[in-house]
């Protein structure tokens, strides 16, 4: 007898040619995202290159009830990119066509493959940048599947505020447009959001319509450095009850201060608790409001502003700070991370990121602590060494502890990576039974066969 | 045999009391908004009082499948409020508990009755403010189900980005909590934008946890005054291209600022097109903003800026402009107005409002053009006199002619006003015919019986 994968593909090959492939290099590189969940092989992969052959295969997997998984620069954290029920990975990294810049609107249609620094590169003459900035390269497609931010969120809003429309595939083929080109509109039912942070479950995102934002007319990027952790957080929420328009304010622990210096050649910074910032405006507010913050710093133990004057100084800072995952990473050779998301309410932040940090010490664990401590939102890097399970499960044991005590006050058990597999468990504890309930009747009539990517977002 | 109607109010009465009833004034008052579709009383009028008690309504309302209307206000410029299939009002108006106001999150809690005036009165102490102001002194309940804006949107966000989480009631009475304190979070579909602006047809929003922001140390504001329309909207235009974070930016042309001048005794303004500005920060950025947008205006021909410095000055321009629908309206002795609502990405906004003003002209109607420009949105308030039926009929055809512009220069038919009745025939056009089908199956499922506020939002 046929599988009904094998029917699929069959049928797929008439338009997708050999980029339909069961190809063993392939589907192992599809098998896993950058987590520390068991890597599943899919039946398949497919490299799709326009909506119109996402939607033809969609067609397919929905008459086949065939599970749908969908791929961009599998960078997830949370294990969105595993096929655990097998099925067809849909690879939509060939989808990188800049479709339109409007320079005078301030927006461009992208495809869904492209990536952040992709679509910077292709801005940079027009004077424009696209500022949400999760550390790796993914797709932009993926952000929005994720409801992604990075470090500009605290000024520039997450993915969530940045996307005007998207052009989606349902699970049935079906092509929809959601919003449209202008900055605001309250006509019908907010389509955009629901798929924003979907996480491949309702649909495949294939197009997006973006905001982008003016390249400030001045950027001036500092490093502090504190002698207690405590002092570095009270900043961070001094600095943001001040009212001072931060365009990023990123906390950095000891432990991950040592391993960036390492890493990146950061040699003029000790291994102590630090602040990155940067400012963007004029010439005249952005000296203002680094004054304001230095002020703040200093009121709170901060030792002075370091200055990153020229671009390319600023720009290692930031490639730094991008690379505190690897820098992390590297502490350990051969290890692998899990990664906590937590985020709470800024005025809760001193105790969520101290009391993490005293987790992490009786935990015995290495786990560096960076974070975008303006949104609250902050990421311990719990390292797992090579090939030892009890470690693994210990990681995940402290990460449990560090989300409990996050919803206890008053967060979220994720900010920017998702749910995935490895969040499943909070969803139901962050929203309550209610709410869950609607998010399964919504799936079951958008997905009634359940064929996007199962087993993710909801347990079972 | 007795009315399902009548068997709810029967079912109701033990927790309602005389609070559910069919009281004639009360009927009356609950059969329109201020829009010009013709009322249509209700069946019965809830004055509710608690999340559990519309809960119980609705769950009552669900079994016997009676119509459900909710209330706030009463100011929905688009029919809203009109109980076209008869049913229940129900008036949450009394609903204006703020539950709590945390300073140093800058977040509250209020019950969906409360009103921005109410709320910014509440929160003046503690140095915080709500910056979504629609013109009326509306619930901001009644903000959230039409997805309101107003002047400020364009520094501050419109309700959407301004709204943490809602505690909101489905049609059969579960009560279900969205989103929560956190800025940001990607942990489950985005339930909370999926009921800002539902209109009431998905669901009523009972409480709502707001984002606050920081009184600025520094507000100026200013008006200047063009020779035509055209230099006003390239300023608008210019403004924001070159990323002035202006607070307030609002076009207002020559027959609105007539109107303006007589109802609210601005005496130094001219009958002239005019901008009101407002800048936001501290008192240095003020003033270089200022500087750069007054150096903008001049190149466009402005006269020049006239600054309205001290507090009580800066409030009455400021009402003035809340009051520009009554100061039109004042016009025409009892006359009534169809307000127009498009929005158009704001590369297309001097064909957009230059075009109305040129179908206003030859239709020979009196219509008063103010617009929050920033956003590229913009309201023609279409002068109706009284026991004009002809009237009224051309009127309608001059809106739809200024949406048919508006969608061919890829804008929107609502900014802020929602789709109500008047705006449904334009949602298929707007959207497309396959993502109204997906907000048709959103609302089949969570309202199988549709209850909830029915002949809004969709045609039949």
């Amino acid at each position: 007898m046929t599988r009904p994968v094998d029917a699929v593909i069959a049928a797929a090959r008439p338009f997708l040619g050999d980029r339909i492939t069961t190809n063993a290099s392939l589907r192992e590189q599809h098998s896993h995202g950058e987590d520390t969940n068991p890597p599943v092989l899919p039946d398949a992969v497919a490299l799709v290159e326009t909506t119109e052959e996402v939607s033809r295969l969609l067609a397919l997997c929905h008459a086949h009830s065939v599970p749908v998984v969908p791929f961009g620069a599998g960078t997830s954290l949370e294990g969105h990119v595993t096929p655990v029920r097998g099925g067809i990975s849909v690879d939509l990294s060939r989808m990188t066509r800049v479709i339109e810049v409007n320079q005078a609107d301030m927006d461009c249609r992208i495809e869904a493959g492209v990536t952040r620094k992709m679509l910077n590169q292709h801005l940079r003459d027009a004077g424009l940048f696209f500022p949400v900035d999760p550390g790796s390269d993914c797709t932009i497609g993926g952000m929005c599947a994720t409801r992604a931010s990075g470090t500009c969120a605290v000024r520039y809003g997450t993915i969530r505020e940045n996307v005007l429309g998207l052009t989606v595939v349902l699970p049935d083929g079906r092509v929809i447009q959601t919003g449209g080109r202008v900055r605001k509109s309250s006509t019908g039912y907010d389509l955009t959001r629901l798929f924003i942070g979907s996480e491949g479950t309702l649909g495949i995102i294939t197009e997006i319509q973006l905001r982008l934002h003016g390249i400030p007319e001045a950027i001036s990027a500092a490093t502090c450095q504190f002698g207690d952790l405590e002092g570095t957080v009270e900043t961070v929420i001094a600095v943001m009850q001040a009212g001072i328009p931060v365009a990023r304010i990123e906390l950095i622990d000891d432990v991950q201060m040592a391993a960036i210096a390492a890493y990146s050649k950061l040699d003029n910074l000790d291994a102590a608790p630090t602040l990155f910032f940067e400012f963007h405006g004029t010439p005249a507010s952005v000296a203002e409001q680094a004054a304001q913050a230095e002020e703040i710093a200093a009121h709170f133990g901060a030792r002075g502003f370091k200055w990153a004057t020229d671009p390319a100084e600023r720009a290692k800072l930031w490639q730094a700070r991008h690379d505190a995952y690897w820098s992390g990473i590297a502490l350990i050779p051969g290890c692998r991370g899990v990664a906590t998301d937590t985020v709470v309410p800024i005025s809760r932040l001193a105790e969520a990121v101290l009391g993490a940090k005293q987790d992490i010490v009786e935990s015995g664990m290495i786990a560096p602590i960076v974070g975008h401590a303006g949104d609250g939102n902050f990421h311990a890097l719990i390292l797992v060494p090579p090939n030892d399970p009890a470690a693994l499960e210990r990681a995940w044991a402290l990460d449990r502890k560090i989300v409990a005590r996050a919803l206890s006050l008053g967060g979220s058990c994720s900010g920017e990576h998702g749910v995935g597999i490895g969040k499943r468990e909070f969803l139901e504890i962050e929203h309550g039974p209610e709410a869950l309930a609607v998010m399964r009747s919504l799936k079951a009539t958008l997905d009634p066969r359940g064929i996007m990517n199962p087993g993710k977002m909801f347990l079972n």
